[in-house]
This record gives C-alpha cells, sequence and structure tokens, in this order.
C-alpha cells in the first residue's frame, strides 16, 4: 500500500540502495528539513536541544498552539534545559498546529490529548510522523518503536494506508523504553515468564507547569494508575511475546531519570553470571547501523549494589544508554536489578529522534 | 527464672492485679522515672520530644556518648525537631553510657554497634531495658515487640534469666513495624502465602548526620541490602508464620515516613472488599488497654489510589497509625497496597513508649 | 458614618462595653458564624484547618468559583495540609461566590485578581470582611492590620462607608508581615532610617498548583518583581513612618516559612545589647487582650547566629511568632539579623483570623 | 629571588618568549604533567574530571589521606559527578600526601585545616602549588587569583622565597570569585564605594559528606559567620581598592551554583544603559590569551529580572562564566543585580586550572 501510494521501488530494493550508501555520502548531503509539533513543551524543549547541530536533520518548522503561534520561539517558550536555546531555533517564527510544513519528517511532542487527529493529518499529507504522544499507542498498524528491541515492528506501518508514504510511528511509555531495553537480553537468552516493576518516576515525566511543587517537594505520589495501565499493556506489546507482568508507578522527587525495580522470573533457569553477560554482551542488530543518536553502550551495567542512581547516572552516553545494577537473586522471583533511564532524552525525545535515524537508515525516508 | 529472680508472684496473678487497678489510680500515681541512653541522636530525640508531659513516665536521665558526657542537653544536642526542646530534658546534664541510672525503665537509643554490652548490662542491673537498636534483635528469647501485633511474643523474655527483672525487649526495623501493621489483618483473615515489598524510606532513617545531602537531594538511593535483609527476617519473625518474602529497599529525598509498596499473596481467596473490610475492622487487643500512646485507628485506612502520601500522612495520629491506601487487584500476586508509617515516631521512639506502656500495664514493671 | 449606619454608639463606648464584658462571657456564648470565600485554595484550606474548634468562630459556609460550587468540600478540594480535613469542613457545600451568607465575618481567601469587587460586595451588604487578597490594600481607608503592630489604624475603617457595619480589613503582604513584627521594636526604641530585606520566600506562598516543580527544585528563583514593590510600600504604610527600604524577593525549595535577611539603620545609636532587648522585651498592647490566636511570644528571639531556620522554627507558637536570630552588627547598616514567619499562618490565615479576633476584641463586630 | 633561584632571565625577557611561541607549538609539546593533592574529596574529583583530555595538562599523581593511599582511585573514591570516573584516573594508585611527585604543578584540593605546611613543603620542593584551600589566602605574598581580574597580582609570587622556582598561588572563597568577576567592570567603568551581597550557596560548597540532608532539606541555614568574613576581607583584597561591604552567607537547599543578590553603590554616577553596557562589554586582558578553560563570553548578562537560575545557568560557558541578571535601580544603592557561579567549577577546580594556564602562558612554569 505504501509503496505504491508513494510510487516507489519496493521496500528490499530501497534496503538495497541504503546499504550501497556510504555513510560519508550520507553525511555530505544537505540535512533532511524536519519540524517539530507542539515545541514549547518540555519534550520539545529537548527535541529542540537535541536536533541542534544534528549531523542528518535540520530543523526547519516549528508548531505550537494558537495562543503561541506567531511568535518567536524565543519569546513563546518557558525554556527549562541547562542549555541555551540554540539560535537557529531561538529565531524560528511558530507556526499554528495544522500548518502545511515543508518537511518529510515531523517530531510531534503534542499533548496526548490533541495529539491524535493532528498527526493523522500530517500522515494524511504524507509526512512521516514520529510521536511522543501516547494518542496512537493502540491504533491498528502504528508500532511501537524502541530501534534496540523491535526494529522489525516498522514493517507494520506498510498496512497503515497513509498516501505519499505518510506514517505514524510512536514510542512507547519512557518508563516502557528503560524497562524493555532491560529485559530484552533476558528475553532473547532464557525467556520471560513473570515481570514486577516498580517505577520511581521523576517530575519532568509530567511535563511542564506538570506537577506542583507543593504536591512533590518531601513526598511521594503512589500509584499513578494510567501509568501502570500503559507498563504493563506496553512491554509485552513492544516485546512481543507472553509473560505476566504488574507495574507500580510511583513519583518522586527527581528532576530527571525514571529508576525501576524491577523482578523477574525467567523461562529457562540462569545463573547470577549468565544474566549479568546477557546484560554486559548486549549488542542489539541497530548497533552495527552505527546512528548518530545511538549510544556506545546500549546497557552501562553496574556492579554495584546501589547503582545506578539517578543524579549520578542519567547523562551517561548522553542519556542514551540504560543503567542496570543492584542485581541480586529474589526469593519469589528469580533475579531482581534496578534500572535507570532518562526518561526526556531516551524516553521521549533521544528515543524519537534515534527512531526517526532508523527510518531514514532503513529507507523509508528517502534522503 | 526471671520471677524467682525477682521474687514476684507468678505472672499469672500479676495480671490479675494489673486489671484490677483502675486508670484513675495509674494516672494519680507519681510518675514512673526513665532513662534514655543515647539521647542526642536521632531517635534520642524524638524520645524526649514524646516523653514531655507523658502521663505515665518521667525522664529522668539521660547519658551520651564520652564526647557529650558532662554537658547540658541544650548544648550538647544538635537538635533537629520541629517543637523546641522541652525545658525539662535541656537542663539534664548527659551521663556517661554506663552510669548507675535511678530508673526502673531505660530506652535505648545508642547506636547498633555499640549496644550490645551496654544494654546487656543494664538488663543485668535488672532494668526494664526497651531499645530502638538492632542489636539484640537476634538474641535468643529477645522480642521484637509491636504491641498490636505480637505482644504474645512478650512472654519469652522470662527465660532471659537476668536478675530483679531485668529484661531486654526490642522492635523491629521501621519498615518492619508498618509492614506488620497492614499485614496482620490480612494474615489473620487470610492467611499470608507471599509478600512483596517495595520501601522507599525517609532520609531520618539514617540518623544525624546520616546521609549526605549531596547523596540524597535530585536523587535515589536503591538497594540497600542490610535493610532488605531485616525486612525479610524481622517480617516473618514477628508475624509468627512461614510464608515467601522479598524486600527491596530505597532512600528517597524525603525527610520523614517510609512509604511501602506492599504486593501479597494470600493463602485464601478474598474479595477486595473482604480485604477492605479487614483493614477498616483491624481493633487489635492492645486496643482495649487504652494506652497513652495508642493510636485511636491502629490502620487509617484511604479509598484515594494515589494516597498515602508522606508529606500529607505521616502525622495523622500523632505519627503513630499506618496509613494504608492505594489498594488495586494485582496481576500477578493477589493485591498491591501502599502502606505509610512515620519512621521515627511509630517506627522507633513512638513505638518503644508503646511498648513501655504494654509492660507497664502488663504487670512486668511494678508502678 | 460606619456608626451611623449602624445605629450605635460611638466607639469609645463600644469599647467600654467590650471592656466590661468578662472573657467567661465571651466563651459561654454561642460563637459566632463566619464564612470562608475561595475556601479551596491554600490560604482557604489554612483557614478550614486554624478555624477548627476555634473558641468565638463557627465556620458555617464556604464559597468556591463555579467549577466547584454545589459539591461537598470533600470533593472539591484538593486538600494539601498535612492533618486530615475537619469532618465539619468536609461535609459543607461550596456555595457560588456571589452567594448570600448567613455572617457577619468574611473571610476571603479569594485569588487577588478577582478578590476586589466580590469582596467590597460583602462589605455593601453590612458584612466585616478581612481580606488575605492584596485587592484592596490600596484602597482609601482600608487598612492592613497586623495586630501587633498597627490596630490604631483599625480606625480607619469608619470612613469606609459602607452600611450595616459593613467593612473590608486587610493584611499586608506575607513578608511584610514577618518584617514589620521585627522591625516594630527597633522603630518603637530607636527609630528606622534604612532598611534592607531579602527574602527567600517558601513555595507554599504562590498558592495552589502555584510553582511547579521543574521551576524550583534544585534551583532559586530570584527578583520577583511585584513582590518587591509591595514589600517595599506595605511595610512604610504599616508602620507608619518613613524611611528608606529595599527589598530583593526570591523563591526557595522550601515549602513552608518565609527567612528574611533585615538589615537597619537606626536613627538613634543603640548596642548590640539594647538591640536584643529591645527583640525580647517585646510585648505590644494587644497581648493582653489575650486573643485566642495570639502567640505567648510574638517574638521569639534566638542567640544562634545560624537560627532561625523555616524547618526548626517556622511552626514555634502554632506558626503565629515571628522567630529572629543572627544579629550581628553589619558593616554598611547598623545591624543585620534573620526573621522567619510561617506564610501561610502568621502570614496569611492566622494573621487573618488574629485580626477578626480583635475585631471582635475591640467591638467592631457585636457578639 | 624566585627568578634568581631558578637561574632564569628577568620576567620581561620571560614574556617576549611566551610571547613568539605559537599556540601550534603549545599543543604538539607533550603535555605538562600535574598532581592533585587530596584527590578524592569533592574539589578534588572536579580537577579530575575537568583535567580529563586537558590539552596542555597531564594528570600523573595524585594523592590523598593516609587512610586511601595505596588503593586504586576507583576503589578509595566516593565518586559523586554525573560522568563516569576517566579511565587513567581511575587506575592511577593513591599516594601519602607528602609523597615526592614527579610534576613541577600541584593542585590543592587538600582541607584546609591540613593545606597549611603540606602546600608549603611542595613549594619548598620547588613546586607551583594552585591551592583551593584557604590555608595561604592570608599568607604574606600569596594572591588569590582570579585570572580575568587580578593577574597581576601574580607578581607578589616573586617575593615568596621558595627555591627552584617553587611558589604558592590561591584561589579566593568561591563567593568571592563569582562577585569580583561582577563587580569587576564597574570598578573599572565608575569606582565602587559600597557593596552589599546576600549569598545563596549551594550544598557542593560544603564539600563531602559536608551538609547532612537532615540539616537542609526544606530548610535554609542562614549565617554562616566564616563564609561572611572571607567574602568581606577577600573581595576587597582581590580587587585592590577600598570600599565598603557587608556580606551575608546563607546556605540553601542546591546542588551547585552559587547565587548571589548584590546591591552596589557607585564611586560615579551610571545610568542603567551604562551599567549593562559595562557587563556586556567586558573583556578582561587575560581573554586575548585564550587559555583553554576560558569561558567564551566572561560574563552571560541576562535582560530577565528572574534571572540567571542555578538550576539552568550553571552550567554555560561548561561552568566557567559567571551569568548577570536582574538588573535594577536600588532604593538604598544605586544599583541591585543577581550574580550566579559554578561554586567547584568557576569557584574552584576550573579556576585553579585557568590560573594553571595562565601561570603557563605567562611563563611562570617552563614548558
Amino acid at each position: 500500500m505504501m509503496n505504491d501510494d508513494r510510487g516507489e521501488p519496493p521496500e528490499n530494493k530501497v534496503e538495497d540502495y541504503i546499504r550501497d550508501r556510504s555513510d560519508a555520502q550520507m553525511y555530505m548531503r544537505p540535512r533532511i528539513p524536519v519540524a517539530i509539533l507542539g515545541a514549547t513543551g518540555s519534550v520539545g524543549q529537548r527535541l529542540i536541544q537535541l536536533l541542534h547541530k544534528h549531523p542528518w536533520f535540520d530543523l526547519v518548522a516549528i508548531t505550537a498552539s494558537d495562543k503561541s503561534a506567531g511568535k518567536k520561539y524565543r519569546d513563546a517558550a518557558t525554556w527549562m534545559l541547562a542549555t541555551p536555546i540554540p539560535e537557529e531555533a531561538a529565531k524560528l517564527t511558530l507556526l499554528p498546529t495544522d500548518a502545511e510544513l515543508p518537511c518529510k519528517i515531523v517530531f510531534s511532542a503534542l499533548t496526548s490529548s490533541i495529539a491524535g487527529p493532528i498527526e493523522t493529518q500530517f500522515a494524511e499529507r504524507g509526512c512521516v510522523v514520529i510521536s511522543c504522544a501516547s494518542a496512537h499507542r493502540k491504533s491498528p498498524n502504528v508500532p511501537m518503536i524502541i530501534p534496540e528491541v523491535n526494529m522489525d515492528q516498522l514493517e507494520m506501518v506498510k498496512a497503515q494506508g497513509f498516501p505519499n508514504g505518510g506514517m505514524i510511528v510512536t514510542k512507547p511509555n519512557c518508563n516502557v523504553i528503560g524497562l524493555c531495553l532491560a529485559l530484552r537480553p533476558l528475553q532473547l537468552e532464557f525467556g520471560l515468564e513473570a515481570v514486577d516493576v516498580v517505577t520511581m518516576q521523576s517530575i519532568s515525566g509530567a511535563g511542564f507547569p506538570g506537577v506542583p511543587s507543593l504536591s512533590i517537594i518531601d513526598n511521594i505520589i503512589p500509584s499513578l494508575p494510567e501509568e501502570e495501565e500503559k507498563v504493563e499493556n506496553e512491554t509485552v506489546k513492544v516485546l512481543g511475546c507472553s509473560f505476566a507482568i504488574s507495574a507500580s508507578c510511583t513519583r518522586v522527587p527527581v528532576t530527571e531519570g525514571h529508576l525501576e525495580l524491577v523482578s523477574v522470573k525467567l523461562k529457562q533457569k540462569a545463573t547470577i553470571d549468565q544474566v549479568k553477560r546477557a546484560f554486559r554482551e548486549f549488542v542489539p542488530p541497530v548497533q552495527e547501523m552505527q546512528l548518530p543518536s545511538s549510544p556506545r553502550e546500549v546497557i552501562h551495567y553496574f556492579e554495584e549494589l546501589d547503582y545506578p542512581q539517578p543524579k549520578l547516572h542519567r547523562d551517561f552516553e548522553k542519556g542514551m544508554c540504560v543503567a542496570i545494577g543492584g542485581l541480586r537473586q529474589c526469593p519469589l522471583f528469580d533475579y531482581k536489578c534496578t534500572v535507570l533511564s532518562h526518561n526526556t532524552i531516551r524516553g521521549a525525545a533521544g528515543g524519537a529522534i534515534l527512531t526517526a535515524e532508523l527510518l531514514v537508515k532503513k529507507g523509508f525516508v528517502f534522503w
């Protein structure tokens, strides 16, 4: 369907073409123009930060709600990041959310409650929409992609039926990204039977203004029911296999980085050294592509029982790896460990950009 | 043994005697002189705060390490509580740790690493030592008492063999107190098969100076292995029955109040309404004694999924109740819920004072 | 004017009448019905908390915006305080903001942007409006009252011209209350020439949801220009004398309690001991009235240089005193000291209730 | 003296020599071996982090107290920074503090209480000691250097009299560095008459373990008397001119970045635009040397009244610039503004390395 609409060669030929192109060629070409929908929010800000000086992508258009459209980005955004607003973004004028954009690739950082129809509209126009919102995660044929885990699920976009190569690709919930990256090597080596996860989520996961300071300083907010449901459902869907899972989600007074306490029962018995080795030697196929945003190590494994910790390790590998430590035997399941991922980088903006790079490399977007 | 040494009537007669005394009589008598070992630390401070104007107990002596002995309490303590130092304590002179004290009841807030021999010494002298330290928790015949849960285990002190009515009674780890108070009604109604608990412990649990601010602001410290072992072992010992248990303990940037995420598999099937009722209707026998430090409600049950929260609910019932909320079905176990207890009150100083009251009421200390 | 409208005896006779009434009589009478406008917000919550079991006032009506009107308070408010919602308030139904209320005394906890006309409307109906909002602070003849500082300024309400004893009384900005309580003894003893104040304001001062956690955890927000202007203008107006003043206002990650660093140049030379004595011996005339909400000590003076501190001292005297410490000579001004006041109690709800008590005691409200 | 001992040409010729060397030459030479005294503490960790891949300096030796000496750095340090321990440092063995080190340049991150004699010992051996400790700040002929402010004061080392080119150079208190960088352009353009500064200092300024979390979470510690004295004395000494100054120092729950509220009275009248221009156009002579650690902008000036903020701006220019904002007229002084500097980078380790670079460039160390 998709290929027909785009009048393009069948997909396997596209991949041949891609494989023939040297990286040198890719870096000499003019960069691919991209846009951000919902650029003023916290995920939008991260996208702008991470697209600054991106070797493949050139940010040319940004949109915002009617309240901000027409303003310069510099004047409209309450910039919350610790690096200055990149000058090339600061001077862009915010367009209305439904503007025609001169871009094939569109990153969506829209609020989930409004993202659905807008993202569909852009796909209808032939755009490749890479969405950080949850709106389309349950739509048919819309994959939730973590490049190191399930890039094969990208195939399902061919059944979406949008014209001119339009498509919608999402990323799962930010907790799910860290969890699946940690579970993937165990799934491959030993199989998964049951997973219990407790999340301790940072405040940046709730966007801006998000969590009121009066609600979270010197406090914990337990039981985020919507998050729990997402973690349980999306983890199974992303990993593409069947196992029992229970998630308990909490919000803690940490600025960035979701910590997850994971207990896992394996299908096949494994020694603790085998589990360690599975974590340490995990090199998923996407690593061979050497995508610009790929971490060198997908999993950074710590021997320390009290590692990883959000403040110390969230920025490892520019926030793109998952850190695992505290591996120990569990009296109820087989093993317990601690998993950390940077929720607004790996779990949102950085993950979306990595997925866009994958789409380019695999020929879903022509360059 | 104990009774012989004390030259006292057998225990059942003591209890008869106690039952005959009216509360009015108890309140008119001069208060019982008590002492605190290790009064300058954070548990010592809470004991001083909670013993202020206590109807039964009169704080007459306090001890500290050699560095502080000889100083007025006011000058030696780095007072960290939000109420002023009670005047009657501020003016007391700190005695050396091994001083002879004119008290039958001695509260120990000593550091666990040094508490063992000192507590034994006081028991040898005929004192009733109520200890917040972990030193003697594994000693033979030393019970870890939570009055609402296992007051029957007090009987074992008779086998300790100290002269003149001396004895050592401990309280379990602060996490264990909240956890056992929550599990007790489930144990009684349905039986326990397996328990998984994740603790999110406040910084006050580590004493003073305790956790460096650089280590915990904007951070979480996962996997506190010693705590995990204590929670697993002591919970089973206190509840006095056999079930599987896994504990994962973490430190979070919260000043007071340990939050615990508890998943439980019951021996006997129960509906969620039956579980709620078990929590709501839990009135343990000790409540009939109307001890001065008993909370009106032992369990404060919240329907709200995102309750309890440390900042909002740790001070309910003067910090002596356990708050439970977030009850929901669990895909792996039967039910999950959230449990909160005030770690330095219910989990330490307040629990110790309540135990002392129980000992008086049950005639282990004559008044 | 006011007296005429109310058909009441001239004011000095009113006071005679009050003086004749014994306290015993006051406590035996039925309590005075009062209402709260804007009861769901953070100041409204504090009013509800502090009016619980108030000896003189009986909370009978509460209002909220249209969104919440018609709901039970329990269901409409996001209760943020560490004590349970008082049952008598929890079950009240929220009325629309313009409802006729069966009360002479109306506490206004309305947002300042909407408070003006609503408060005027209630005064027109003959209510005594005691406002925590800033709307009427600059209105002619509307006093900003701190009972220990400027109760004489209450007289100006007689020129407001509302019928049936209606009037509007405000309290100044929360920083101004702590500052004026600290400056008042110096003003009386030595005179003020210049005052420099830096505020370090807690997040609760911005209401709920107020300050986003992403904006303030691990951060400080300096230069709150509107606050600075209020502090400079209102301090002079409340103290009723002329001196130079500069205020620099900041927001810090503290939940409750505004800390102020005050440098002061006195009109008349004074030794540091004289300054100390002025703080320590400050007993303003209102203390003789023994109002229910008056602190025993208006100023709690600390010798310690590093005291007061928000976490340790904000709750002294139930949050109604001002704590002063860190007194030292200043190379530029004469003296520097540190001032702490509880911003939502002394600086808002508690101060308003104390003012209401003063109005009753002085006969502005008949009981 | 110094020159004689070193048998070197007089200083102006040294500078000629330096000026003749091209930067290209400097980068092709083998790097200069350097050491760190007290490498495990928080300043020591920053030095290790910032010396990683330094173009001129090669870290070859590290020392620690007896407790850690002999261990690998990886095993001895409680690493608190958010980047991994550089591998080349992790594998170094910690030497005893008095070891002979094969380095001309020695960075001292020793605790001030023990730094004095050790630093002197190294200078006696002919080392150039660049100290972050306060021990020698008051020693005769020991300059406190901020390269952008007072590099001329380096000359005084010639009178120190150590053999073989040994010398001690210090940096002032971390607050003083930010303050002097902000005051310097005003001093040069308008002259200084009086300065009032309130510091809001981050916890990292107190080292590790430093401030207990129980003391600072949800709290402020006002009046740090030793800090106040240092700020008052050192600021005057560094700027080398006479003016009145008062400092009030506080500790706040912020992890990194000291914020200072500065009020200043100028000798010569200036409009606010002139003051802005002075900040914006400040390019001190050292900038021409293009030292590796120099920020591009020494002062980053913000128009925003509520900027700078620690969380947002402390990492600008890799933590080496000072950020200024909130400039406004002051009713008591002439102008007020807000100043932010990264206390462990600009205010400690980064400042020390910049000073070392200056010493090399100016020929105080031969390369």
